[in-house]
């Protein structure tokens, strides 16, 4: 099988996904690139997580989406997350899900406040949500241009995709990355508890004001960065 | 066994709406229609999802409800489905359940409008609620009247059946439908994660304006009609 | 084993609300009487359910509360279940559970109005919440005192106990009881989902009417009493 | 392996957290400590709970924190840990999670008030919630300091660690503790249920008097103290 080391982490990823509890019916998708060969490994269309093989995980060229490998077609959301690999090469792997609260905050249309240090363990800021996309878009390349906002919410906030490794697409759901798919699958867990925990934490006050920013500093580098101490030496 | 295939579809439709979490104690049944041969397959009354058979699965004439074959008493909601495949030719499979978000908003006598793709990717529009039924129907053919008004509800608003495969019956419950019973189990599970982001998304906002005309007829033709691309190819 | 019959069926429920998700930790506790026997059999106090064996189940006498078989200490709400036996000779079964929507209500102090047929299908009427107890019932024998007042309310509010099989403890949570110990289990799962969807309703819509008598009358009379005709036939 | 018992002890204790659905990912860590000789035991950084073992488990010097056994780097929190039982001898074992509702309140920076009889079942009083951590506190020794600040709450509002054995850390989440880890564990479950039933009877009603104090003295005092009659004779 060409490819199989990637194929089997986007197995696995989605599978992870599904045992998560992320995703319901065939909603959801995983995928991981490999910059050096230019491909991208990603989740058949439509086909039920407990029947997903690694040989059935479609693999597209990173520049053209063309299929390169697999005899699936390839997830309809693929040039949402070909568009994030080309503009961002430190991102190794994506996860998009309709997981339950995070999909509520995307279709409320309102980013995710930090509220907790469950959040800042994660997320060095505010989850964003993206402007809702034109008519013009959505009736022309509408999966691509939904990776492209993405990617216009991250420059216009001045954000760094592995700092921030999430987003809300507005009236869609997440979409989250990291430097491996399996990183991507962990901010996709992580994503969809923190957003639980906003929800509640706003249904009990009505208005909330976000952690002091010397604490999400604080959390945030605990696991990531030079200084960084949770976890196991390397 | 009689029927077997169309009694072993309806079988383990219903199995798979347990799976899913849709039902609890014996709440809900799941029925496929064979128009050609005149019949319609469907649980049995009360009987628990651990231990319902093919052969328990009741087949009822299509025109008149009487058994045809099996030796249970079936669904005492069987009027209700009957009354559907009458009207709606395109119909092969109904579901009913009580679950637990699309309960409330049948509870609350309120449509679930479209917040996001995940209901636009199912549902072509507002999942309807049916006015209530008149004492008088109540008094009379009780499920027949709960189909009627299902009918009428999609007449009134000019609504195709397989178009909103699903209906919020008023203090009641949803159905749901679909080609096939598959089909219309997997409206069952799609309805109710809609049922709970829009319940979720409202919780959040107060009031919340619906998605763009073009993002909910994007996202439904990508899964549904001629020029669909979702899923592997036929 | 004396009494296995009776202690068979209390263990099987006892695992039943457990396996339900209506208890965590050892709360809860459903219990049946043998009224010719004069005797109750209860589950033993504060034993964790996964350990549970019929032997373990408590056997006391119906008006005494003494332990009458079993080396278990019965549990601490067994003068509670007494007072209702003591009461009810129509009643076979009662179960006990802190389960969350239901318990969410009695800590409220609000009584569960009917908001559609699921509830109309289990309870002739609103589930009543009780009054808060005085200081001096809390002080004196408190258990029965509990009883006492479920008691009390069915009588003050005219209600027939197997017509509502269900009652809030106000401050406290849920007892429900049925002509077996099966029945009341099946009761507490009913409860439980009725109260979580009424919540949900009344989240939806601020202020809500309950159902039109009518429809509440046929769905109980669909289930109970001589013109029934749901499930199998005897 | 060296202080096998107690690493037993709190690898039993972590997967009851996993068990329980009290943690995701690798959040939460558990406790126990050996007074006599003069460590403690706990969860080690970033291990996943399904892979977990007693010889990965950390031991740790009372005093220093400084590594005494184990192959492994422990949780981030042990100066919290650590801290609680320099302050308080009759603690043995500590638990930390994110749990959702727990969390919910935390950040919310609310306490939890008694609103029923489950609450008054573990807790003697509401469940306090910390202040806010200073810049200072947060820039300096922040784990230590957090453990510090629950002291403080205990100490400012004369409670004793055994009668309420919980916290709410603000902007964080729940810390939890008994006389051994398996009870700090127990206490973990019962606030979690606490929490949720607390935030949807608030739901319900907006505002809420807490219950009657002769009420929440009587519950409590069944379970602890000298006068208990909960649970089997020990």
């Amino acid at each position: 099988m060409e490819h199989a080391d990637l194929r089997e982490q986007v197995l696995e990823a989605n599978l992870a996904l599904g045992r998560a509890g992320l995703v319901v019916l065939t909603f959801g998708n995983a995928s991981a690139v490999d910059g050096a060969a230019g491909v991208v490994a990603i989740k058949p269309s439509g086909v039920a997580y407990d029947r997903l093989t690694a040989a059935e995980v479609a693999v597209v060229d990173l520049e053209t989406g063309a299929v390169v490998a697999g005899e699936t077609r390839p997830s309809s959301d693929t040039p949402t997350h070909l568009a994030l690999y080309r503009a961002w090469h430190d991102v190794g792997g994506v996860a998009h899900t309709h997981s339950a609260f995070a999909t509520a905050w995307a279709q409320a249309r309102r980013e995710i406040p930090c509220y907790g240090t469950t959040h800042a363990d994660h997320f060095a800021g505010a989850v964003p949500v993206t402007r809702a996309l034109t008519a013009g878009e959505i009736g022309g390349d509408y999966e691509r241009a939904t990776g492209d906002v993405i990617v216009e919410t991250f420059a216009t906030l001045g954000l760094a995709p592995l700092e921030v490794p999430a987003v809300l697409v507005a009236s869609h759901g997440p979409f989250t990355w990291g430097a491996s798919v399996a990183s991507a699958v962990e901010n996709a867990v992580a994503l969809e508890a923190v957003a639980a925990g906003a929800y509640r934490s706003v249904a009990l006050t009505g208005e909330l004001e976000t952690i002091a920013a010397e604490l999400h500093e604080k959390h945030f580098s605990r696991k990531h960065g030079a200084s960084a101490y949770y976890g196991q030496p390397a």
